[in-house]
């Protein structure tokens, strides 16, 4: 790269480095006005943009965040990812994406990567046990976030979620009341903290109504394809269902794939209900009734939460938890 | 941010500034192997990463990339994302992502901010008319490429783009050979070049087969909200159509969407084609019959050429051109 310099501009209107650079940081009381705009002109002309590594060389400021997160396919990621962004851009930072695929060794070279280009902070979507990572991070004094994916003790640190727990109670009992008893769950992966707290919820509300049964509970990823093994296992199992709860709409939908290509009405034979309420969603037909997280909110805040820490300020609610809500769609 | 430094291990391990740069620059052949491996082992400790902006600021090379893109929420500009992270990350390149909505302005201001922090190169897929945007990248001698969303009057430019044209007429072949002649085209808006590049295809093919008629072009938003609109239209004025052509997937899932609501068999009562394969069109049921681009190929394609112009290498073949290819699935 070879920007266009002061000196470049000083060079075309036939001053020295110095008055052009007076002018570009507005000292320029000394300067004649004809000058000035000469030289503001041909700045313009040229597309001469000030550098900015200098000074965040000086201030230790990049202006730039970094968000650490498992896969931007996966929509509730895409979507985390533009409420940030929408966020991080009106207060003039930029964001450094990063797909981990869950797989913590990644996490981590992305980690000492963007500390090294001195980043302001990070906002940390995590795919399992991260704790090393969040070690470097504290090491080195880099501000950092916890969003959606709580890490089992990190309770003092910055985070966003929803609660899981609370939510799956909610739809387990939006089931019971409409008669469902005989509930499969489809847990997500066990090294993932929020798919504890889903399954909890399960087990919880499950037990309060005397219907629990552990040969009800299956596990997937937390995608399409996750979704798509557990469907085929369930239905091998079991033929006289009542719902099934995915811990993710992703899951769901997979899941839905697989019952209505062998000839499940929806809702008629079964019911079904996801987690997160995703666009794609409300897309699909039957639209999908689900437990909604405020996604762009909880985005939205964890950037404010982190630009606020990169300046110093001092919160006093260091971890912020949405409640979720039952939507209520086609498929129950 | 307070990064570990190199002062921070000398203090730790009682020795001078001077001998841990040696260690950590490995000019350690005057230093004790005991003091060497103490410090090494510090360093781990305390997490200590080197800082990479004073040396990008002498380079001029900050190892990151940006990425202009209209909407990562829509999943075909996420696989194209994820697809250009993959190839950069192996690179030991990062990724700033830039969120325009197709508005130039926009555009323009995160090149500017873009450029102010010495970003090594761009991948732009523009949101319309984006020759300001371009000028200030060339006049700055930014490498770019162009991706996706062609831009009229850069032939010369790098550029990875699909077969448009090409891609609509085997998608109207393949619908006149299964017998339909009545079929819509959804266009895209007019300022985007591709919108264009797809129309021409559309009416090159239905003249072809002299059952061009320009009453069955509606317009849309390349988006869900965009095939709803249209098809709303669509179904109002005409009650006999064969089929519908929209001019990508998003469009036709919004388009499906209306066609099921109002008691459209698909394909018994009329046959959808999409255009560009994103994951979804394949998890909707009926299944979305579309003309794919490799967008995964595209992707990297963009991030490896990008790179090697960053590297100052010569490329014989300034744009790439990628085939499609018909997808048969479940809606035709």
């Amino acid at each position: 790269m070879n920007n266009v310099t002061m000196k470049d501009i000083a060079e075309m209107a036939g001053v020295s480095k110095a008055t052009v650079s007076m002018v570009m940081n507005k000292k320029d009381a000394s300067i004649s006005e004809v000058t000035r705009k000469k030289i503001l002109k041909i700045a313009k002309e040229m597309s001469y943009i000030p550098n900015s590594i200098a000074r965040s060389l000086s201030t230790k400021k990049s202006g730039t965040i970094g968000i650490i997160l498992p896969d931007i396919t996966n929509p509730f990621f895409s979507e985390m990812v533009r409420a940030i962004e929408d966020k991080a851009e009106r207060l003039e930072y930029n964001l450094i994406i990063c797909n981990t695929d869950n797989d913590i060794e990644k996490e981590q070279k992305y980690i000492e990567l963007l500390i090294s280009k001195l980043i302001d902070g990070i906002i940390f979507m995590s795919g399992g046990k991260s704790n090393e990572s969040i070690t470097i991070l504290k090491n080195n004094n880099v501000p950092f976030v916890l969003v959606d994916r709580y890490i089992e003790g990190y309770k003092d640190d910055y985070g966003v979620f929803c609660l899981n727990k609370q939510g799956v109670i909610d739809g387990v009992q939006y089931l019971y009341e409409k008669g469902n008893r005989k509930i499969v769950f489809v847990k997500g992966r066990e090294d993932i903290e929020i798919s504890k707290q889903r399954l909890e919820g399960y087990i919880d509300a499950m037990k309060n109504y005397g219907i629990y049964d552990e040969k009800y509970i299956f596990e997937g990823d937390f995608n399409v394809e996750g979704g798509i093994i557990a469907t085929k296992k369930i239905i091998s199992c079991f033929q006289d269902l009542d719902a099934i709860f995915y811990s993710n709409d992703m899951m769901a939908l997979g899941g839905m794939k697989i019952l209505l290509r062998n000839d499940y009405k929806i809702p008629r034979d079964i019911s079904i209900i996801g987690f997160d309420n995703i666009h794609i969603s409300e897309i699909i037909e039957p639209e999908l009734t689900t437990i909604s997280q405020p996604i762009y909110m909880m985005g939205k805040k964890a950037c404010s939460i982190l630009i606020d820490v990169i300046n110093g300020e001092l919160l006093t609610e260091k971890q912020v938890y949405f409640k979720t809500e039952l939507i209520i769609r086609g498929t129950t």
